[in-house]
């Protein structure tokens, strides 16, 4: 059985969450905890591959569109691959895994976004984490209208400055966006023991002492081997 | 639901069944059948990607080693877009398609080989592939001792003349080819409507004329639209 504490960020692009979990892993390393962070996908080697792989199908040029469904399974290889090389060997380390996002954005993105459904991603979480779940998750899902005109801007400002337009979720539309904002905040009600989501509007600083506050209660000592 | 018909062949490396898929593709064709013919890992753009992802991953440099999981995982990534880009629309043209390794390769080389057992894979399977099954599937499964020893000379000539052993596969030892053998009579035992099995040694002309004996009969008019 793991002896670490195993937590994810989660939320739209955009959120914050990167920024936030950047900020966490500082924290907790300078209080002398032992800290592996990771992003999905990406986070191995092969992951990056993966990663390159799933990008390169999004930019469609010689490899065509990528299926839906290839896709949720491209992102669960990738995972697969992060919780054998990375994320249980740290946990049995004793560490504090931090991730940037795990199954609830294949649940969120591809199940919501893209309309696969929960049931498909929920038991390819079975057959390939074997049921793995963060002990904490952490969701960003401030209220949607002002984080579409940010994603909007911020994709705008990128298409102006390389000419290209390389993140397709952010060509989706908001209707993709709604359902995703929508499949997370179903998943925020259903494991509402694991996930807490900060819903507020406010600066990264404030954020950053919220998230310090909930991981500190979670990891203190007399509220660990939940698992 | 589709009008077209759905062939697999199934076996360990060296059993001929490459070459059996390409006279059965010849003869199909001169009898006037639309014919598409694949191979899996590959078969499409994106698959051949991962195809690379997975042997460059198998030549251990700096990948790192492939989690057992993640290569099952990447494998049906590459059959979902396979299904979905070239399979499922052949079908639906009335094609017979035909498939160089499908899902039993998946559930005989990971499933037994690697041990991760026929459960998980089935799951993906209908995760991934919504159940897809080959309406027939040529299982060439000769007996086991004379095609090990094929298989080590052929990777001796390999290793000899490349200076390099690429085929992690052909260097698991016999163990590993036991299991793979022992999961495809077990599969071939629990499908037998669907499984026709070739265990026989013979000339490929042979085996070539068995095969085409069977797939005849089951594509005749009165015995499709079994789906």
């Amino acid at each position: 059985m793991p002896r670490g504490f195993f937590i994810t960020f989660e939320g739209l692009d955009g959120s914050g969450k990167t920024t936030q979990l950047r900020r966490l892993t500082t924290s907790l390393t300078k209080q002398g905890h032992k800290v592996v962070s990771l992003r999905q996908p990406g986070g191995t080697a092969l992951g990056d591959r993966i990663r390159g792989v799933v990008l390169d199908s999004r930019s469609e040029s010689s490899l065509g569109a990528i299926a839906p469904v290839a896709e949720l399974t491209l992102m669960f290889a990738d995972r697969a691959q992060a919780i054998a090389e990375v994320i249980l060997p740290a946990l049995e380390d004793g560490a504090i895994v931090l991730c940037d996002r795990f199954t609830d954005s294949s649940e969120a993105y591809q199940g919501g976004g893209r309309e696969l459904g929960s049931e498909r991603v929920l038991a390819l979480h079975v057959a390939v984490c074997d049921g793995l779940q963060p002990d904490l998750t952490i969701l960003l899902l401030p209220p949607l209208e002002p984080s579409l005109e940010r994603a909007r801007n911020r994709n705008q400002r990128h298409v102006a400055k390389l000419g290209t337009d390389e993140n397709r979720f952010e060509r989706e539309g908001d209707a993709f966006y709604r359902r995703i904002y929508e499949k997370y905040q179903e998943i925020a009600a259903r494991d509402a023991g694991r996930v807490v989501t900060i819903a507020e509007e406010a600066s990264i600083q404030v954020i950053e002492e919220k998230i310090y506050k909930i991981v500190s209660a979670r990891i203190s000592p007399d509220s660990q081997g939940t698992r």
